[in-house]
């Protein structure tokens, strides 16, 4: 006899679609009759130890349809990373409330965290399905073609750049776009997608797929400022030296590190700063200005791509789907079927759990501060549509009267 | 016998909207049959005294309406603040050039040049007729129930807030987002209207119109935190303590200073960082974040007001009427005239230049960091339409099973 109890919760970093697919479940689930409870955990792992649970059964779906399109985890989220023995407290509490389904959207430390879940429900012969959903800005996990958030957030940051750009044509000087990711770079990459004409900005991409060095920063801010006037910078908040070292502890007094040891990246505009302050110290330059892109990019309301609202939407719908009729656990992965079509695969928990992606070879240039039109053609139809266009006068230039004699 | 020649120019920080201004110029003048052309100075009054001018007459209506949607100052922009010498050269050139009809888009500084040089030509004796069209995101003109640009900024700021509220909640802490402003709070206090439901952040407000106490500030902060268990603070760039010292310059080791003496407050993430940095010090609050909005709020492509950009397009059209038609110089204001609806006055510029507008004392609550109903009432209009809704889980808790016991 089933009990017929599901439970979906959300970990990590929130995104503007990460609700789409906590809803994608509950609507989902509510289709099979055998389903007859949808629980969701408050604050992801947390929630399932302290047994903090809520009963999405009980809300509209037309409520359900308007958290889906509200950014950030509905359920709350945490930053908890379970080890084995939290694991095994979470299984314990599954299997005291019943739950038969377990649904976990997250990054790749999720993806971990429900592969042990799944080897202690089996170690216990307990009838528990795991389903990994996928959900993260960076776009780090393995097997996936892209992952659901990352869409919208590089959405976000090609309109930003796209702006300010067109900020810094008008008020010529050195702007530097500090922006998420700290081991993979398709975010800040991103930024390129906001250039229209050839000589906008950014001139100048820092991903943390290449190492970091300062000397020819300055040397390639120096001769693209001598270029155009002026100098657009996208720098991903994880760059590094060739040792591994983040620029940021190198030049700052101060940093804060995570309960990881990995020193505290976002939340705090010092690497944009530091790197203004090297360009006018070390080049003389003046009007030299640096934004921290921070939480904007991935939690504003309002900028997101529809593209991605549908397929976390639907990872959220296939992870039910194979959780109901397949036999096994594993994690709903997108494959990149044509231009641009997709297909949704259930792949093992350990071709993906805890390892990361970075930014393929071929999509960053040669000369390691710019992209590639393979990454363009990657990137343009996750975007969406209705992407805001810039346009520019054509600047027919009228004969000087006084100073032409 | 008339030159036909009329010219156009922008000046200060580019807004969403500014572009429609200076397209409703171009447009409107060419439904007159005496204006022959219509130039535009490249980078305002620096573009003038440098006879850097392209002759708009030749941009297609297509490309011109383009432009009009696209943010920042396509005929570029400047600092200068001119004194009387240069308003003298300013005169020099549009006489050189025989231009009749002189409109410049901009905030108060630019008021005050174009009074000058309306004094200069009527000194002369010299047929010019000079109009200042409205532009700011600080909203600080005299004479204007609001300023073009402003309301797109207080969309940008709303929906940002919206979003940090929404992370915030998913991931409790200490969040401190730093909004453009010097004098006027008009912008930072927008974060308000990013608030839908009670518990809903920003929980607190600093503007500038308030003098600005450290202690307190944390006092605030603490109590906020004790009852949500979070706190989402709005700054504004422009804090300052009872004796006007900007508390960016209190607490920051090194400051810049602009070409008018004053201390640069945009461009750097440091205020947010430094109260970022006080709250973790002395309240012991472990997960604090902060960002600065810095250009983002000003420039972002693809979060514009439907009504900002009407109007900001009205004020350039009505600009060329008061020059054709009327026999005085002025400044272009926007009146309310129902809600929602407005109208538009030509005003002696006098009355509006190198002025600064504060926020009303009836717009800020009597605890000073919140603002009141009336403030709501007035901005909501200048929003838009398709301001986007954020939506929450009802939360039916679910009884727990093995802590119950």
């Amino acid at each position: 006899m089933s009990s017929g109890k599901i439970l979906v919760a959300q970990g990590g970093g929130p995104t503007a679609v990460i609700n789409q697919s906590m809803v994608g479940v509950a609507l989902e689930a509510r289709r099979f009759h055998d389903v007859k409870r949808v629980y969701g955990a408050r604050h992801g792992v947390r929630g399932i130890v302290d047994e903090d649970f809520v009963d999405l059964t009980q809300e509209t779906s037309h409520n359900l349809e308007g958290v889906a399109a509200t950014p950030s985890s509905a359920l709350g989220s945490t930053r908890d990373k379970p080890d084995l023995k939290y694991c095994q407290e979470i299984f314990k509490v599954l299997r005291a409330h019943e739950i038969e389904h377990f649904f976990y959207i997250g990054g790749n430390d999720s993806s971990d965290t429900v592969r042990i879940v799944s080897e202690e429900a089996h170690k216990a012969n307990y009838p528990l399905r795991s389903i990994h959903i996928p959900k993260t800005i960076d776009n780090d996990l393995v097997a996936n073609d892209h992952t659901p958030g990352f869409a919208s957030a590089a959405r976000f940051v090609a309109q930003a750049f796209a702006g300010v750009n067109l900020d810094n044509a008008a008020l010529p000087g050195i702007y530097v776009g500090v922006v998420m990711g700290r081991h993979a770079g398709f975010l800040t990459a991103a930024a390129a997608l906001g250039k229209k004409f050839p000589d906008d900005g950014p001139h100048l991409i820092y991903l943390p797929e290449r190492a970091f060095d300062l000397a020819k920063f300055l040397a390639d801010v120096k001769t693209t400022y001598e270029r155009y006037g002026r100098c657009v910078i996208a720098v991903s908040e994880g760059i590094h030296d060739a040792a591994g070292v983040p620029i940021l502890s190198m030049l700052a007094k101060t940093v804060e590190h995570d309960p990881h040891g990995n020193v505290q990246l976002s939340g705090t505009g010092a690497l944009a700063d530091l790197l203004c302050e090297e360009i006018k110290s070390k080049l003389g330059y003046k009007r030299v200005r640096g934004d921290t892109f921070g939480y904007l990019q991935r939690s504003f309301i309002g900028c997101v791509s529809d593209v991605d609202q549908r397929e976390a939407r639907e990872v959220g719908e296939k992870a039910v789907q194979h959780a109901m009729w397949g036999a096994v656990d594993g994690s709903v992965t997108i494959k990149r079927t044509g231009y641009y079509s997709v297909d949704y695969e259930l792949v093992p928990l350990n071709v993906v759990a805890g390892k990361t992606r970075v930014m393929e070879d071929e999509f960053i240039a040669a000369n390691g501060t710019d992209v590639t039109d393979a990454f363009r053609l990657y990137l343009r139809p996750l975007l969406g549509s209705g992407m805001p266009d810039a346009f520019r006068l054509r600047q027919a230039a009228v004969a000087k009267v006084l100073t032409a004699k």
